[in-house]
């Protein structure tokens, strides 16, 4: 019996421990997430968890299936990413706790996602089928099914943003509409269909109050842009013929319509096969200026308070980013971060700015104010850097 | 030996149980902060740590002194809250854990602070002794002391904003004078002095892109502007005499430079002294209309998407709310929630609006597309909410 008793003892303090190391950490286990972000490593499908205060990666997650075009949103709790796949996969993350909380395969090849203002519902755009599937934002169970018909059966959708009022907006590539679906009185959606809206749209990017949609079409020049605070809802066509009569370059890359800039007065938009940055007037949607760039521009990401605008650019050019005045309209500032500048991040107030370099491996992230490096973050063939203060704005 | 391998395995399973029991709560513990936030206590000297996603309050904290006119940043992380009290106190609540982690009198009588945009710097501005203190966030150890000496001595200072590039911006009542403090470059900061601002600065604000800062003048009609994105810095009277010619009323609350709205294209401000919301263009600074209200406006919010303002009003008019669509600049919804309506603050993304209803010792939640209330939280005498998306905003 002292044999057992000696044992039982054992136990007792190997449990006891297990409890100690219950309840201590618990309370250093409760940390804040206002400061953590997500990286897209699209080469191996997974991401990494990064912190944004000791700049450095907290845990990998693996096994979110092809991330070639991923994007990513968070819950309003901020403890959630949701993680949108280009193979139509849907993975629900913890991020506190770096492990897959839900995931599902909603569609066989996905473009996008976006969470509505509340933060109860997910909705994806779906190339195959073409159409929306909105999700709850809990279990990831399929709370309304959008097949997009049109004429030509169902279309491919595109620049699928939320806005405010518990609405998703998205626009039909093959049918040239945009429709604005409306979640406010239930499940089953009130969807608004425009027709009409131009040739082949491509993206479309809401702006950061919610009030403007825009977007872009591959088929003809301009752009087709919707007041969404006038009723009815009627969309305009704004910087029509914006390289008519000049030579056109090749597109190496689409530019990414949520990589306009809100800056100051104006919004910064790479120019579709050209070398050039062109500046819009944000109440005249009139074009006031251009820029000359080092590549054909991919992302213009303005600074949180809108006074300088970096911008990245197309293989082969890739590895340089630019620095734009937003009241010159004027290179200030020139970097050769390294090989595949896929991605910028700034943190929310905007002190520092976070880069991928997809072929060295690294994020690096930089001092707004002295252009100084100031950290190195390994990564596997980083892609997209999304922070969690997206939970807090409209349209991201 | 099997009786020994039995208990070993029983063993074993009990402290497989308990190995999942550590986990278990520890991931439990774990929660997001971005849908938490702080309510003033102010008769109590107390806050309440509320989360936004269940609608109730979390837990009280209390010893925080006199909250008579109180305010609150946050840690970039949102784990944790500066609250600045009437009296100089300065605390630092961790808000997961529900505890002061520092409280420190700073001064004797004090009127808001800031936290600098890397969050590494909280500044508190005061009346007694004149100046400004800045502490370290994370220790609250003194960083720097600046006096606000002037001709006359030391002048009381007042709206204390943060700018981008680890400044400082604020203003001497005495002195009539303003200061940018810039401490990009370590913690002695370089000081830019302007003067001849105007009599008696009252408060300030900065726009939420960082760009300009705008004093509001006791002592004179009209207010003075600072485009900080102009070098050298120069002030420049705008709104002057907005008033004149005209029966003033009697003033029974200064308006909170604060609660000036940017709402689309114009800013709305409460019209000191008036019954009346003054409409500005964010450009040119000048009036572009006036809509009469129910009293002397206190606060005018402007839901995130600038849709709306919403506008709460002085004692004895204090139990009403007017909603203002910002198209037309008409009234369009009137909610009487209580005796004693004195904070609004919104969702991130807008969807809900948190008002506290002093006398009534609620704080209510209403959804801002239907105007409906949809939860009531007990508080003791609330004032101000603040939530932690707070922690993501210039000037905020």
């Amino acid at each position: 019996m002292t044999r057992y008793a000696s044992l039982i003892s054992s136990v007792m303090a190997v449990i006891f421990l297990a409890g100690l190391a219950v309840t201590s950490p618990a309370q250093e286990n409760r940390r804040g997430t206002g400061n953590l972000g997500v990286v897209i490593e699209r080469a191996t499908g997974s991401v990494l968890i990064i912190d944004t205060t000791k700049r450095k990666s907290l845990a990998r997650v693996d096994g979110l299936g092809d991330l070639s075009h991923a994007s990513v949103v968070f819950s309003p709790d901020q403890k959630f990413a949701f993680v949108f796949g280009r193979d139509g996969g849907l993975t629900k993350i913890d991020i506190l706790n770096a492990t897959v909380s839900h995931r599902i395969m909603q569609a066989g090849n996905s473009i996008g996602g976006a969470i509505s203002d509340d933060g109860s519902l997910i909705a994806v755009s779906n190339y195959e089928p073409g159409g929306v599937r909105v999700f709850d934002a809990f279990s990831l169970k399929l709370v309304a099914d959008i097949p997009a018909k049109w004429t030509g059966g169902l279309s491919k959708t595109i620049g699928l943003v939320d806005a405010p009022g518990k609405r998703f907006i998205f626009s039909l590539w093959d049918a040239g509409e945009t429709w604005i679906v409306d979640f406010s009185s239930g499940p089953s959606p009130e969807i608004t269909k425009i027709k009409g809206v131009g040739k082949r749209p491509y993206d479309a990017l809401i702006t950061p109050d919610g009030r403007y949609y825009l977007v872009g079409l591959f088929g003809e020049d301009g752009m087709t842009m919707f007041d969404l605070w006038q009723s009815p809802i009627a969309g305009r066509t704004i910087l029509s013929g914006y390289g008519r009569g000049e030579k056109k370059l090749p597109v190496y890359k689409m530019p990414h319509l949520e990589g306009w800039a809100l800056a100051g007065h104006r919004f910064a938009l790479p120019a579709i096969g050209r070398h050039e940055i062109l500046w819009v007037d944000t109440r005249s949607f009139k074009e006031v200026a251009r820029t000359k760039v080092h590549g054909q521009p991919v992302f213009a990401v303005a600074r949180p308070d809108g006074r300088h605008v970096w911008v990245n650019f197309a293989h082969p050019r890739n590895d340089t980013i630019q620095v734009i005045d937003t009241l010159t309209a004027k290179i200030v500032h020139e970097l050769k971060p390294g090989p595949g500048v896929l991605h910028m991040e700034f943190l929310p107030r905007g002190n520092e700015v976070w880069l991928s370099v997809r072929d060295s491996n690294v994020v690096q992230v930089y001092d707004t104010k002295s252009f100084a490096k100031i950290a190195e973050i390994p990564a596997k063939s980083p892609s997209g850097i999304f922070l969690t203060a997206r939970a807090n704005k409209i349209g991201l």
